[in-house]
């Protein structure tokens, strides 16, 4: 497909590579935007085990991600890759960050020369401390114009109940933005568009960090004043981090900088911002992992955020402390204290 | 006091007028702060009702606002305006904002002719459309440098069971902001300073505004990802508004803007919030009057700040929708989906 084919109309066969509860949600979402256009869309989901396959074929749910939320039954699942790749116009890929390179090795030559890739993800890749994006484009090859970013205040549980969510599709590509946009609106959920790759994706990596912060303080029993203040200079120095990347202050402003951080930092539904409420009532790390089913990407993404910023020469405290926790270095007892112990001097600038 | 005695020591006799949750947690935080640094300091609050003053001076506590809280015993109280102000070269004030202007004309002749006037307040006068910061000029007759304002994530409940708290001074003469930020300084209060007094003013004001549509949205059992998205756009609403009046972009992405909205949005100590929550569960404007011992200081200043945006012709959509909700023009059914039907677009500029 070109750009220009890209100038109207919308996905015609998507493959969702990904079946935990975004990649789930997103195929539902993609289901009920054909719906609701008219417009005619295959949608496959691949999902690495077969029982979770298997009940969304039949059953129309996915029990561990999703409890009893119906899907629509135009999704169809499958552990072939290949068969769902087939002939797809747009991929979207949502799995664990730090298994992506590896996965897009074998997907590779299955996905279409002229597909739109999509990364749902949120990570920072350890030891190379790459973006999604720019995983996606080394492994496959693609130019930037072929691979967007969605995200925003998106817990995902939300949206599968169909609750009104706004969210963010990035692409350098203005034209593939308004396409893949208009292949996700749905009744409940309304995409914007931007072209900075960047600050969206920073915005979604950092926030799971900051989220850990704000978890800690609040398992440590600390107030709103306090989780707001966090809040506050944790959007500063993730600005900061973007600005030096390229990114625009705008976007820290819009839904995918401030948007998904006080979404996630507000709801009892993120991983995060459990495992920092777990960490701050005293449970060790190795605890906090037995006990959540699924990945708190901030305790991975957290240690590659840390390094990117002392490459750049970007100060980011929160982070430091938060990583420091997570190593054994600081004790979250001492963390409090420390998010709030700067000097008397104005407020900075980012 | 000339600004140069400004620029070491801090405030040696306190005027606090208003014993409300904010002026008499103010209170104990300059009495706190003075104590924190061994400097000799009187600290006087003035209340209206004799009952509330007599339980501060012989109970050290003002059970209707603060419950149990300890007041330090250096606070003394008074219903008497002209002896609390006597010599005072701080006077900090925190009354309702409707009722400023009329209770100036009573103490203007009271003040000291070189005292610092601090203002707590954030609502904008209906009629004038003039900030606090503005009336208190026009009515004592004084400069930009002799007025400043405090504002920040500020819950005054938490501030008075000494959770720790960072807020910001604002104030056109740096050394005058760094002297109340001295004066002010406890172990658990922690002020940065700022010369954007516009911006701080403007944050304080329509946070409460927007505060009051994301209690809507949680009474009508809205989701984070809403309530989040409603934070973001309001934030950018507001951050219109103060840049049209010359404030800052960052200062609306710091304590005083971001900070303060997140703050009031989450907690369950929020006077707006609640009123909004109890608007979105059904209940009409008078109904909440009634259930509300505390002034939601929103429910007035919205209405100033539509018609504001209307002669600067700034678009706050989330403002107007608030208007019209408690003008009885719109129910808070018909508020939801107006908080998410903009057309697919570009994420917009400020």
């Amino acid at each position: 497909m070109t750009a220009g084919e890209r100038e109207a109309g919308s996905a015609r066969s998507v493959a969702v590579l990904g079946a935990g509860s975004w990649g789930t949600t997103f195929a539902k979402i993609l289901a009920d935007a054909a719906a609701a256009a008219g417009d005619p869309r295959t949608i496959r989901l691949w999902g690495r085990r077969a029982e979770v396959v298997d009940q969304i074929n039949t059953s129309h749910v996915n029990e561990q991600y999703l409890k009893d939320v119906p899907l629509p039954e135009s999704i169809s699942a499958s552990t072939d890759v290949a068969a769902v790749l087939d002939g797809a116009d747009l991929v979207v890929i949502a799995v664990p960050a730090q298994s992506l390179r590896p996965q897009l090795r074998e997907w590779k030559d299955l996905i279409a020369r002229d597909a739109m890739v999509v990364s749902l993800m949120k990570g920072l890749e350890l030891g190379t401390d790459a973006r999604m994006s720019e995983v996606i484009g080394e492994e496959l090859g693609l130019p930037a114009e072929r691979i967007a970013i969605v995200s925003g205040p998106n817990l995902a549980m939300e949206i599968a109940r169909e609750e009104p969510t706004a969210s963010v599709v990035a692409c350098t590509d203005s034209a593939a933005a308004g396409w893949i946009a208009r292949s996700c609106t749905a009744p409940y959920f309304r995409p914007y568009t931007t072209a900075d790759v960047v600050g969206v994706e920073i915005g979604g990596i950092v926030k799971n960090v900051i989220a850990l912060a704000v978890g800690i303080c609040e398992g440590k029993q600390m107030g709103d004043n306090t989780k707001a203040s966090v809040i506050t200079r944790g959007l500063a120095e993730t600005s900061r981090l973007a600005l030096a990347l390229g990114g625009e202050a705008k976007t820290m402003a819009g839904l995918a900088g401030l948007g998904d951080l006080v979404a996630t930092c507000s709801s009892p539904l993120s991983r995060n911002h459990t495992a920092g409420r777990l960490l701050g009532q005293g449970l060790t790390l190795e605890e906090v992992g037995q006990k959540m089913t699924q990945t708190a990407e901030g305790i991975k993404s957290g240690q590659a955020v840390h390094e990117l910023a002392g490459k750049l020469g970007v100060e980011m405290p929160i982070t430091a402390a938060v990583v420091a926790v997570l190593a054994g270095k600081l004790s979250v007892d001492q963390l409090g204290p420390l998010l709030l112990s700067r000097e008397l001097k104005p407020e900075g600038d980012y």
